[in-house]
């Protein structure tokens, strides 16, 4: 077993602390991860605080990882040691559904293993993720990383890149749409990035005016000031696209009406309350809500090849693991562009 | 002018009762109709009663009209005395929007005019509907029937036969697919006739076990009981599209989770109640909510003639006009298979 430093969350109230863990040893298939850094997700906290019902504890989140190859198993054939590495939110997956068959493991049918506060495939075996030193993980469910970007901002695009990549390439988004962008945060300024280099013609629909000119720095076209009446009331009818990034209580209803006809609002955060959807808001114009949920490992690795190759990467505050919860606390106040990483090397 | 008789609603509470109208004289694109039959539609009780807030009384109901040309304009071309003619939920739209060029009326962005409950183009003159002997309308807004099915089963495909029609064209159902019809009134009984007629795998989804003999007559292959929460386990992830035809409150979410991925519920009923929609139902699988509108002028001519050569027709219960009041308190109670039907020649 490889011993591994880490920090965990014990329960869901008090504040992360160093824990230490074991990985289990590099087999056949395995590459071990010797990782530099970690993004730190909405999730992370939704899952620390048990605020989706379904936490293990001792947890170590993290599941935006970035690293360097130190050892392979003997069968292994994508990666040598040196390479750089990286994983997203799962690790392996049932493998033979028609999902995973067809590339799609995010949607397992079995239920894939998530990177951390899963099951391995055993069932039994838990999942700890990037908040640690090492991982070891199967190559199949490992994404290879272009030395050609800086790291820090590649760890993001492990699931922030690929939860707006995903839908943006589902729905075929790209010049002659107009696209909303709802919510400026750790999935919102990549869904802008994004939409903006597919060609799609971007608007941020955001309350705070203080956005304007970093939504515009990230290749946003146009602001729309959604708290002003008049501002929603000129927009009705108006996008193909909105994807809503936001995961505070909202009303869907609002950014509905701005979708024209076929318009369809991908919602990729997840409230912990439910909006209400009056039927009538989508029969009016065969408008749509639709869901995504992170990518497939293939497209994971196109849409990492397609950052390197456009110089995209997220926009980040590298910190040490020992400010974690602080940097919690300020995520929930919107307080970071855009993402938080951890400086693993730094933190250990 | 044209002395009309017909049946309306003085005020949201009163029960339906003779009135007399006048019609416009007949413009050199107008027809003249002498109304055969006229489909009773479950929002012509929405309308009557104000369900939707949005009422203009005197209100004479009727959408789903079929009857013979008595006269035509001297522009007309489509239409000789003598034809079969039929009209649908509106009689005219702006024409010039890209939703009208598309020949997408009912997607108007201005709002075209209802046949009933509504305003002409010239938003001052109040429409009139079917509840009535004769009707004037442009030829463009009139639709071709054919002599070849029984006249009173053509009536509702002018509503419940295009707003089936339309979506299931639109999202491509067919061979190969697996759909859950939920909902077995008006709207469900040709959603089941035309998605078999397609191709595609259907199974009725319903409450009440005395459905499931009408459901196999009609064209359903499978019968499930969403009542039974082993038969709603054992149907989880299993349908490619749901076709939702409740109007009355009920939860999406119980039907979502039996979307496959990127599986669609299409909304075509409008509950009174809004459902909530958890993203996380969405997500999970890359699921859809859409809502669909009848259809256009086009599209409701391609689905009259595919069903006149198909053989499909609504099937209905011939009332008198006299009995209408009789007919809504048992449509509330779901007690009608499966539309009612006004024999207007009987009536006045």
């Amino acid at each position: 077993m490889i011993a591994t430093k880490a920090y965990a969350a014990q329960d869901a109230t008090t504040p992360l602390g160093p824990w230490n863990l074991e990985r289990r040893e590099v087999g056949a298939h395995d590459v071990q991860i010797e990782i530099l850094y970690c993004g730190v997700c909405h999730s992370d906290i939704h899952q620390v605080r048990n605020e989706w019902g379904n936490s293990m504890y001792p947890m170590v989140p993290g599941h935006e990882i970035v690293g360097k190859i130190v050892k392979v198993g003997e069968q292994v054939k994508k990666f040598k040691v040196g390479d750089l590495a990286g994983i997203g939110c799962f690790v392996d997956s049932c493998r033979v559904c028609p999902n995973c068959v067809a590339g799609e493991e995010q949607y397992c049918e079995t239920g894939g293993a998530g990177t951390y506060n899963g099951l391995e495939m055993d069932r039994k075996t838990p999942t700890y993720g990037g908040y640690s030193t090492q991982i070891v993980t199967d190559e199949k469910y490992t994404l290879k990383i272009s030395p050609n970007l800086p790291l820090e901002g590649v760890a993001p695009l492990l699931c922030a890149g690929i939860t707006t990549y995903s839908p943006l390439r589902h729905w075929k988004v790209g010049k002659g749409h107009k696209v909303g962008i709802l919510g400026l945060g750790g999935l919102g300024h990549m869904a802008v990035k994004l939409a903006a280099s597919f060609g799609a013609e971007v608007t941020m629909l955001s309350t705070s005016p203080s956005k304007e000119a970093d939504a515009r720095r990230l290749g946003a076209h146009h602001f729309a000031l959604t708290s002003d009446k008049e501002v929603l009331k000129g927009l009705r009818n108006k996008f193909d696209f909105i994807v809503n990034t936001v995961s505070a209580p909202h009303d869907y209803n609002v950014y509905l009406n701005l979708l024209n006809t076929n318009g369809v609002m991908i919602c990729l955060g997840v409230p912990p309350e439910a909006s209400t959807v009056p039927a009538f808001n989508l029969i009016g114009q065969r408008r749509s809500i639709a869901g995504s949920l992170i990518g497939g490992i293939r497209e994971t690795q196109e849409m990492l090849d397609y950052c390197a190759e456009h110089n995209i990467t997220s926009d980040v505050e590298v910190i040490d693991i020992k400010d974690i919860n602080t940097a919690y606390e300020r995520m929930l106040k919107g307080d970071v562009r855009y993402r938080f990483v951890i400086d693993t090397k730094k933190s250990f």
